[in-house]
């Protein structure tokens, strides 16, 4: 291999609440997966460490080590490279991350938001390839989204932008985490998606498909045909498609990507959904507007990654 | 006047439904302001015509023409300076004014929307100057907005952006123009808010301060003590809070400017505004964002289009 190829590879770290997955990228293409590290099973010191093992050890074959870019679920500064403070582990207040393991290792080692990461990855190598202005929503247990502008990740002033999940549907809705009422994730994340549709089951005094219903259960009872399930599913799609209207009409957007497990119900979630968008939005912002699933699925974090820290080194 | 000098200047035309303001521009300076066309007066051609005199009179002093900037209310390519079509004036369907104007002038002509215009010139010169990102709204008969995103104007896919009066505050609530549920505007504007506050005025079996119950009116009457008329502020204030905090949450502005004739209701907006928008948004969003009102009054648009011609030529 010579030193022009090394030059496209680099590496892509998924860093969620409990697996952190290293692997090494180019370009859309994942070449090796590092073995998973857990976050909760020693600290932050010790993780680093775990983290700096598994980068050597995926760069072994190339004549260098690569930059790396990591994805963080929380509170992340990724200009300055520091971890303010993590959504799910305890321990990460104020670790300067780039520092530490940029001066390990000798190479850029960037940090991003999860979410901006995915949206990198889906705009650079995804289903918002070439477009100019996309917006990428996951739909999971929380709702995160990230915003493509003018060609660039925006990350607004406090680096804290495309926080989709937190605007409201109803100024009188729903109280979310911050008071927002109404909040979108109030609504459609993973877990409200199931005492909803459960709710729903027992006022129509029908036993849902399973005691937890969770989305991929309710997807199944609703290809089955049942109503219930398909009557919870226009409500989902509808209410993503009004906060996605509410971003169509400030951004207007040549691309919007769904992504996260609640997007793999498919035509359930997208037919609603479009509906939606068409029925709150004009047709000059409309019209020409992709609809598009995520298609690099989990990996879109680790690509995103690692196609920023490329970025970075130029 | 020496040539160097000559290149600071510009013509700014704040094309209104009912009347076209061209000025001399230099910066934030209004240094001539032409005769006030009536575009409804005459067809398109003839408007051009008495636009382009006006232009070659407010340059009379100088030693060439000057380039022109003209914001417009309605649909406008501003990338090839062709009116689609106005908001209220008939007859401008599909004109190219740039090409026109340009041709007889001889010098850049532009256009741009007229929201966009505004907040261009906030931005530039105004309550905005000095920040990185900022979302402009302006409160009339209508509620249009502009966006200002890693310091230039964003205009999005279509040349749409920036519509927050269309967003949606409640997904179930009054239908807006494009069946957008919801929509600031059905709450906000001008003629909405002196609705609601003649049927609040007969709910609470009192006397409104006059029979229109302008929102002037209304502020007149809250400043001497009416508490009909507060709580309509209040609830007005909470409204436009709930589609900014959705903004907020998604382009984590630095800056949000308020302008427009409701916005001249001072406190009496401003206060309900920014309550409802620390009570909607985290602190990492809202505690550096600075709410302020438009500095260049009915000048904005003008002086924006003037500094965005010359932008133009460099």
């Amino acid at each position: 291999m010579n030193q022009t190829d090394a030059h496209s590879y680099s590496i892509g770290i998924d860093f969620g609440g409990t697996s952190i997955k290293p692997a090494l990228v180019r370009g859309a293409e994942m070449i090796e997966r590092g073995a998973t590290i857990d976050p909760k099973k020693q600290d932050a010191a010790a993780t680093l460490t775990a983290m700096e093992a598994s980068i050597r050890h995926l760069c072994r074959a190339l004549p260098n080590l690569v930059p790396v870019g990591i994805g963080l679920p929380g509170l992340v500064d990724s200009r300055q490279g520091i971890v303010h403070g993590l959504s799910n582990v305890e321990g990460w207040d104020e670790i300067p991350v780039s520092q530490i393991l940029g001066q390990r290792l000798g190479v850029p080692v960037i940090l991003e938001n999860d979410a901006n990461a995915m949206a990198y990855g889906e705009w650079k190598y995804g289903a918002a390839a070439e477009t100019q202005n996309a917006i990428c929503i996951t739909l999971g247990t929380g709702v995160g989204g990230g915003l493509i502008l003018d060609g660039k990740l925006f990350r607004g002033a406090q680096l804290a932008a495309g926080e989709i999940g937190h605007t409201s549907i109803d100024y009188r809705g729903v109280e979310g985490p911050y008071g927002n009422l109404g909040c979108l994730e109030g609504y459609v994340g993973n877990h409200q998606i199931s005492q909803r549709a459960l709710t729903a089951y027992r006022t129509a005094g029908q036993t849902p498909p399973t005691p937890e219903c969770t989305p991929q259960h309710l997807a199944a009872a609703a290809n089955a045909g049942c109503s219930v399930a398909k009557s919870i599913w226009n409500a989902v799609g509808d209410e993503i498609g009004t906060a996605l209207s509410n971003a169509i009409w400030l951004l207007n957007p040549d691309a919007i990507v769904i992504g996260g497990g609640v997007a793999k119900a498919g035509k359930l979630i997208f037919e609603p959904l479009e509906r939606s968008i068409k029925g709150r939005t004009s047709p000059i912002v409309h019209e020409k507007l992709r609809l598009v699933p995520a298609m690099l699925g989990n990996d879109a974090g680790a690509i995103g990654c690692g196609a920023l820290a490329l970025e970075a080194t130029r």
